[in-house]
């Protein structure tokens, strides 16, 4: 994007969040969360806050991101640099703004003894939960967004690719994590939005194994479950191969996950609530008699971060919106023999969606 | 470590805690920074509470982690898995147990929302911010937790021997923080504690640089700030090297902060107050007329966390004690043309203290 496209899209994110504060009747609101300031001003720094008040947004941070905050977040948000305690100058440009005193705070990250230091340092301030204003925001994607999460799917796919043919019985786990992790950035990966899962044989079963020492034999499956990071938006992805070929539970398992995964990612669209996503998938592995293998959510949204705003499982009460990116991921755990889990990158849209994930889901046999 | 020895150490962390419940006048404590759920019972994932009592630890966790945390746990814990809320199980265990109804938090790290959901599923309980109770338990660690610090310093140590070869003019700061990574993790690493820091030229002035397409061009400095993981515990490092033979002024500033990491190293002892530490290298600094280019604190804790407890800057109220390992890190910035930090890992004791970094702190020339 041109510098001016940027400009536009802050202000408009900008100008999102204060109508969400009107509607609340909040006179501001202090942004906390690190995406949620990264998404409003481009920061990429570890430790700010973000004032949004009408007339002006303040970001506040420290000595250490002087440079780094000047440059990252261009002219039309005022940066206020601290060289001790980011409370004190939260208070300082409250007090210099014209806002009211009903200020909003992300009750959903802000610590406890943060929330007691605001309402220390800021006498006057009358401090309101404001919910996941933000994250609600952030869950529908433009179209620059929606690039970003796509040019992360394609790191993804393209260190997948050249990981399999490392392949071969006798390697690890942890070896395969390492050499998948080293190609993701090779391919451009700004660093890994989570640690790997390589997961073998009677481990797959396992849906948050960590790579270990588990070497691979003939006749395994293995599970990989990582994502890349392109321009902070994050890709997720899992695929399951077979070393060798298959059996036929490994066949079947794979079969009714596959399908639960094409029905789910046909009832993904705008204006459907995210729990009939969630029991689609959930439909199929039930009636193939795997009901009580599957004990997770179907999905959740992916952008800044690779956990976000919209949840799609049994209890989410989300309805998708057109711009919502989830992954769909069903699986089916077999204790002490696999398990096989499948997870694609989906946009919802107006009647439709578009699938991000190009990589084949076959059972692969390596 | 034998089985029996790790249900030693934690039955003793167990105890610890207990002891400062007591001090404290709490029935229990609800732990949820995950580190200290690691520290008191070896759980690893990455959703869970831990409820200790005077008469029992109980791990609540969800579904995905119902092996993991079966094996990871052991006997003396025990473990209760939840298919819905959490926040529900922590009241039935509260319910379940017999201790009274004050009941300790993690204010420092628990979100407000979580606090109130907490509020709500537990009617009974009189919730009480603990404040870092168990970060401060764990800022002293025993010979097992040094083993692994010291071990994750040599798997640093040994990947930055690795990289210097690979480094030349023409390599970007990003080609070379990705062979970092993968050195490190080739050497042990089981993830990475933080993006390593890798800056060149004039960027090396900027604390917290990303590493970036810039190219290493003959006479600039390079700095690169990084760690491993061993066993859960990070090390944190950082050299400065030049590209060729160093300017004077170069030499200048990587000479004053050399004497400044001698002289930090020299007060760090038990019994001294941690700012005496911060003051030993910023006396050296000021003294050679560089004061106001040396902005962050002299250290860190470090240990299942790369910060921890205690602070050694120029505000810490913390006292050193026998088994704190901090790093020592101070630093010369110069806007527009290079910086040079190094940073050590050393541990206090009565007396002296054992410096765990060996690798060279002179201005290599690559």
């Amino acid at each position: 994007m041109k510098p001016e496209e940027v400009w536009d899209t802050r202000g408009l994110r900008l100008r999102q969040v204060l109508d969400r504060l009107h509607e609340s009747r909040l006179d501001a609101l202090l942004v906390s969360h690190l995406p949620n300031v990264r998404w409003l001003t481009g920061f990429t720094g570890s430790s700010a806050f973000l004032l949004v008040e009408p007339g002006s947004a303040t970001l506040i941070t420290d000595f250490r991101y002087r440079t780094q905050a000047s440059e990252e977040v261009g002219d039309e948000i005022s940066v206020s640099i601290t060289d001790s305690d980011l409370f004190a100058e939260v208070a300082r440009c409250l007090e210099e703004g014209d806002s009211g005193p009903r200020v909003g705070f992300e009750d959903h990250s802000l610590a406890v003894r943060d929330r007691r230091a605001l309402g220390e340092s800021c006498g006057a301030v009358m401090w309101e939960p404001a919910g996941p204003l933000v994250g609600e925001l952030r869950s529908t994607k433009d179209s620059g967004e929606i690039e970003s999460i796509s040019s992360a799917v394609r790191v993804a796919e393209s260190a997948l690719g050249d990981l399999l043919g490392t392949v071969r019985e006798g390697v690890s786990e942890r070896d395969l994590a390492v050499e998948l992790e080293y190609r993701l950035r090779l391919a451009g990966s700004e660093s890994m939005p989570f640690d790997p899962i390589v997961a073998s044989g009677p481990r797959s079963a396992l849906p948050h194994a960590h790579p270990g020492e588990r070497t691979l034999h003939e006749g395994d499956l293995l599970l990989i479950d990582f994502g890349a990071r392109v321009e902070g938006y994050c890709s997720d992805m899992t695929r399951t191969f077979v070393l060798g070929a298959p059996a036929a539970w490994q066949v079947e398992i794979h079969g009714v996950v596959s399908r639960a995964v094409e029905k789910a990612i046909a009832a993904t669209e705008a204006g459907v609530p995210a729990r009939n996503v969630d029991r689609a998938a959930r439909d199929v592995i039930a009636e193939a008699g795997f009901g009580d293998r599957f004990g997770h959510g179907t999905g959740h949204g992916v952008g800044l971060e690779v956990h976000e705003q919209p949840s799609v499982n049994a209890r989410s009460r989300d309805t998708l919106e057109s711009g919502n990116v989830v992954t769909i991921e069903p699986a089916v755990y077999l204790p002490g023999r696999g398990g096989v889990r499948l997870e694609e990158v989906v946009v919802a849209g107006e009647g439709g969606r578009r699938v991000l994930t190009g990589f084949p889901l076959d059972l692969g046999e390596l």
